[in-house]
């Protein structure tokens, strides 16, 4: 039986493209493109070009006076890029000492955040409402001339919901302080225009957007001077040491190619997918709540509270019928509570403890969601027939 | 024409096998090992094995109730895995300020270490001898009761010296303070008995031993509190964030228990072959050194210095032979100056500017050898030729 994999946000497959462009760079073409020899110098050129296609992507436009895209620097992750951000930003306004971000960010930022908190660091979590909206009052009120960094995520992982970026890059530049933003579940699935909306810092991982586990970018202004976050040789112009990881840049470069070409038409695929999913599920479950920003979310993400029942066994039946779904997000596993996005957001109890995330990609099919809306009807009404809290509605 | 690679301490190639081990997770089997569905914490069980893999490749023994090799960690790479082992070994020993190193580590100890000495941390650098032989006089004197750590690397990446560790790992702990060894070079060529000499932190890189680019380990003593470097979800036991780097991890998982089984087999066939270079470069080009402690190096390593000429020509010489080796670490290149390495040594100018670094894989033969022999005896004495220095030898 096929999977139906509906969990893109927690990672994606390798598009098969992305991986023929991989493969030369294992057994064949595996110089160091730190080498002298021109075996391994001439793969430093196919990293130019990957970096090439991140930073159009991502809609930086800056070339150095070699014509290299130097903005753009390769990490092992999202994460890292977040922590490399976040710890260059604090470094490049000495004297300030306080880190505005939301309460509702990835723990790549919020763990990070509460590490830099235990050294000093003065941090303020910006709440959001019910839909999972920024308050953008308590924003503008946190940042002043105390604050280093603003950092807020482009589009929340669970709910899809997009924060106003280029609106947080103002007031942060206004107060001086720096912006940037965790765009990794924004990749490739939104506009992005760095250069545009003026944005300091920028991360993205490889494994959401059909390139492989093990890499990211850090988007990062030259104006910025940029600390380094792992200390090591020279690559990345002294920015990040490390043996570059050729064949995962090569990946990530043509996946993000591909995502430049064909997003418009994607997002198109995919919100009509998520709408179908919705409308299947609204029309045939009663009590049930679509969250997030309705009209202002990621084309593929759908959270989806099923009331009175656990989502763990809702996840467990959908597994059973081989579809992928989510109860949060996959960093946060583990734990029974709900999540900090859902508990951030006042989603009653009965509710959030029945969340699913829905999280499509291009591959999935219209027949994939017919199937996992058929699996669905019964799967919630057995659930709620044996829970405590269900009181019917028939 | 073929290419004959003697680079291998920059990087290797992934092993046909390796690669095959790999492929399967990144089209097929590419699940979130975090996720609760069956397809992607199926991956996790994976992860583990290889996790085992990579224990029994350093002597290490200890498996917790669960049977899990809880005190490898995977990272990036070799340098994320120093940088990682410095930071914790200062937060484990809370009022030692001071590390104790050599002035030979690579560049992921070293420039990590000035920095750390730019946020007030007091770094000492044990000097070497002429055969890049540490001073451990000097050693035992400067490890004292405000020492943290004391990181050595176990085999020197340009000269193969072996440092060493067993008895800097007494040293460090009668002193109370904690032992790393950067290992990145020997992993896989040496013996390495994590637990019988008691070391409290390994870094091992994946690309230096057949497994590709982008992924390492931490080995960290269970009884050692392992601050994180890289702050975020509740991967690796919360001790790294950032989704695994699922496929990479499996590779180095099969490249450990490769380098596992054949390791003496190896060795012996490695120091065979560099042993026939050495042979005939000693015999048919006069005024030449080989570098390094010739009884205890590298079986793969071997460094040699061709008087009075320039290091890059030699290289572009053979580049234009199709043979690849280096003139010092990959990590340093870009710099016209002989390396750190090489300096520390004392060796004289006219030398070190003329040293070239050979290092085998098992892929090499002896026809490979005997053909690199044959185009250095002509292009080292057309170099010398046009040398302002050489007197000659005729």
């Amino acid at each position: 039986m096929k999977t139906i994999y509906l969990d893109n946000n927690a990672t994606t497959a390798v598009r098969p493209e992305v991986l023929e462009k991989m493969l030369p760079f294992f057994c064949e073409r595996y110089g160091n493109p730190s080498s002298i020899h021109s075996f391994g110098g001439g793969v430093a050129a196919e990293i130019e070009e990957a970096r090439r296609h991140c930073a159009e992507m991502l809609g930086v436009k800056f070339r150095d006076r070699d014509g290299l895209a130097s903005e753009i620097i390769f990490t092992s992750c999202g994460t890292e890029s977040d922590n490399t951000a976040i710890n260059a930003a604090l470094k490049a306004r000495p004297g300030r000492n306080k880190i505005v971000t939301s309460i509702v960010e990835h723990p790549a930022i919020l763990h990070y955040c509460e590490e830099l908190e235990r050294r000093g660091v003065e941090i303020v979590k910006v709440p959001v409402d019910g839909r999972g909206r920024l308050d953008m009052d308590f924003l503008k009120k946190s940042v002043d001339e105390r604050t280093a960094l603003v950092t807020l995520m482009w589009a929340n992982n669970e709910t899809g919901t997009i924060f106003p970026i280029a609106e947080a890059v103002r007031i942060a530049h206004a107060a001086g302080a720096l912006c940037h933003s965790d765009a990794v579940q924004a990749a490739g699935k939104e506009l992005i225009d760095a250069d545009g909306i003026d944005i300091d810092f920028l991360s993205v991982s490889g494994h959401k957007l059909h390139a492989p586990k093990g890499v990211g970018i850090l988007f990062a202004r030259r104006t910025i001077p940029l600390t380094p976050f792992i200390w090591g040789g020279h690559q990345e112009r002294m920015r990040r040491g490390g043996t570059e990881n050729v064949a995962s840049i090569i990946g990530l470069g043509e996946a993000c190619r591909l995502a430049t070409i064909e997003r418009e038409a994607v997002q198109k695929k995919l919100a009509a997918l998520r709408d179908r999913l919705e409308r299947g599920i609204t029309e045939q479950i009663p009590c049930i709540r679509i969250n997030g920003d309705i009209e202002n979310r990621l084309c593929n993400t759908s959270s989806v509270s099923f009331e009175y029942i656990e989502g763990e066994s809702i996840l467990m039946l959908l597994d059973m019928n081989n579809i992928c779904a989510s109860s949060g997000s996959a960093c946060t596993t583990g734990s029974l509570e709900p999540s900090h996005v859902l508990r951030a957001m006042d989603i009653p109890y009965t509710a959030a403890h029945g969340t699913i995330r829905f999280s499509l990609s291009a591959a999935n099919t219209e027949e994939e969601i017919d199937f996992t809306i058929k699996c669905l009807v019964p799967a919630i009404e057995r659930l709620r027939q044996i829970s405590p809290y269900w009181k019917g509605e028939k």
